[in-house]
């Protein structure tokens, strides 16, 4: 099997894992088809994805000798990545709620987990290891897709304030084309292997930490207790 | 109140909160009390110790300017931190396990977190802020001490594979006062409360989230299936 | 004026000066015509060039918020400086000097002061600062193409050792007009301009005191004196 | 011959070639017995001090592993560092020049390639490579201690108006010999000795290029040229 191969598989078990162990069913009962659960998830994903060209770029910035062609797929895949979060802000924003870059209220601590883990990994770690970040992140939304469905029909929320994951649906399969020879290319042993797949099963990991701390927030609101979604 | 108290009635409120919601009580059910559940807690506070004195010493090389008293008390902390790791290998040693800083299994992926965390909040946040993770990291030998009396007597562990706690619960009074002194002294307005509270908080919950880890890698060893530490 | 004309003026100012001042006619003198020197130059030259790319990075990746348009900027730049330390390299080699990547000398203190400050300011300046230093890199080939010349036909070095020079004459121009844009589009107000101008001006110096410390390598060369370039 | 008896031999030859070739005497001569000089000198002296128990620290905060006694030494040493660039100032406002914290002229260029170049070494290099910095700052005063004595009687400069020279004087005997007995115990082969004494090297010439930018400066004060030291 070739690395690209190896991780397919792996992050399919972890998945399929998810899947069964997540609350991730709970989104498709009744109680959790509101478009204040999407604005939340929604603020959260601003936040870490202000971050993701930044750490993708840190990689090429490393003092190491680094292959060339892998140093300029950093920076061509982190310019990609510049100023996402704004569709993002612009999606919650398209809801009619009431908030901008200044107001929206601070990440949570598993947000804050993930955006510090890919800083830490991106400069420390074998530079070629962020590649596992990518490669799941890049294709999670074929995963989601009967999620983004449910939103569509269910939350009755329009396209227009869908552009973060539609744009990412669009640039998806190229995208991950890109990171799979990213992958062919400059992940060229084992040990290279073991680290892009710890550094994809660990920010999937605390990706989903993440989305269960968005719908414990959500309970929250439904159950009127304080939260930091003051705008909800 | 005081800054001090405020943070002290939050901590208690939280550690109520982990009381009763944590795992820790299965800590006393029999099963648990296993020295190889002991060497795996030690062996992911090997990791994360060995950067307390490194992400400390980092808010003092920030280039806003900052109070000479603050910078000062960050670097002789920093000091006093310096290879405390080496005493939680020790123990591990001690306990009859064979292992060195070489061949230590990697840190779990909330430790990981917890690490990068603390790096990140060091390099970014209001420099002030890390104080809300030594307020409780100083004094949290209090809330664990039944913990350890229950090492000492059911799990047999003898005081000299203890080092790390027994250490760290002497010098304990000492920080603990230390840092209140600081926050008296540094935290001088709503703005930075607020950050050193929720770094308390954050850096608690991760630190938990480590402990349900460590727990849940201690549950798949009873059950006799794979895991990192191959040495137990 | 506009910023890029008040800039410009500056620039042609310091480069008169340095003409005056500078030992650059030296360059012209029969003694000087020497492939060594050139050798001395472009070893020193791999050597800041390699951080180039690294460097412009490095200010995408700022924490502060930044204009999205400026960030693509800076990780399309430094995307197309990658490696160009090799083409020096290269030059050095098709000269008939026995030299690798792994064996060259160390840079000379000059050169380290270069590399550090283009670090220094990078991490630590208002991020269009170094728009500073492009202003004048992109379109010194202009003021050093009599040396160029000479250097062919008083070196004779062929043009298949003059690859970095000739590379960095082509796309010259169409770096020069995308700096000045970025200079017409980000730099907005007079603080910005003042660090511009600034990192226009120290950097030059630096790179002027580098040429400097070159020179009198290659003196000590032809004084049969000890030097780092062994492989002369 | 040891580590420190090397480097010690080493620095003498550069301090002679120094006394021989740069402008030093010229502050003996009686037009440059002047206070603003002095303050020139103590202006630049604040910027490049300000940052040396960052870089200092910086070097305990490196990722590698390094020895325990070496950390605390370079935290401890850092700590006695932290806001010694107030006495710089205060000197200046002791002579009676109206100036704070806030209104300081930027560094001059040599002043800023220090600064940047002692970052980058204790980011990148060899980390007890630093300890070539030390060595020579250490033990600067026995160099300067004539100059002093000059600008005591010659510029009339009172006591109080050097505390930055005289505090480091009398510190200096114990921190030098600390920081002989840290080059015994961490430098343990050729390889790390070569890099001290490069690090020795490169900043007491970059020291020695600030100096004459400062002395440089202050010839176009006396000219009545513009400089940045408006307070003069």
């Amino acid at each position: 099997m070739s690395y690209v191969e190896r991780l397919m598989k792996t992050l399919n078990e972890e998945m399929d894992y998810i899947a069964e162990n997540g609350k991730l069913e709970l989104l498709m009962t009744p109680g959790f088809v509101d478009k204040r659960l999407y604005a939340i998830y929604m603020t959260e994903t601003y936040h870490y994805t202000k971050h993701n060209a930044r750490n993708q770029a840190i990689v090429a910035t490393r003092q190491e000798d680094m292959n060339p062609g892998y140093m300029r797929f950093c920076l061509n895949h982190a310019r990609e990545e510049v100023g996402h979060e704004l569709m993002a802000l612009k999606d919650i924003q398209k809801l009619g709620f009431d908030v901008s870059e200044q107001t929206l209220p601070r990440p949570l601590v598993s947000t804050q987990a993930l955006i510090a883990y890919l800083y830490y990994i991106s400069h420390n770690e074998n530079p070629v290891g962020r590649l596992g970040y990518s490669f799941w992140a890049e294709r999670v939304y074929q995963f989601i897709r009967p999620l983004l469905g449910l939103m569509e029909t269910g939350l009755k929320i329009p396209k227009s304030a869908m552009t973060f994951f539609n744009e990412h649906s669009d640039i998806d399969a190229k995208h991950a084309e890109e990171v799979d020879e990213a992958i062919s290319r400059y992940v060229t042993n084992e040990e290279d292997y073991k680290i892009v797949e710890e550094i994809m099963l660990n920010s999937l990991k605390l990706t989903f930490e993440m989305t269960n701390e968005v719908i414990a927030e959500f309970q929250k609101v439904k159950d009127s207790k304080e939260t930091r979604y003051y705008y909800l």
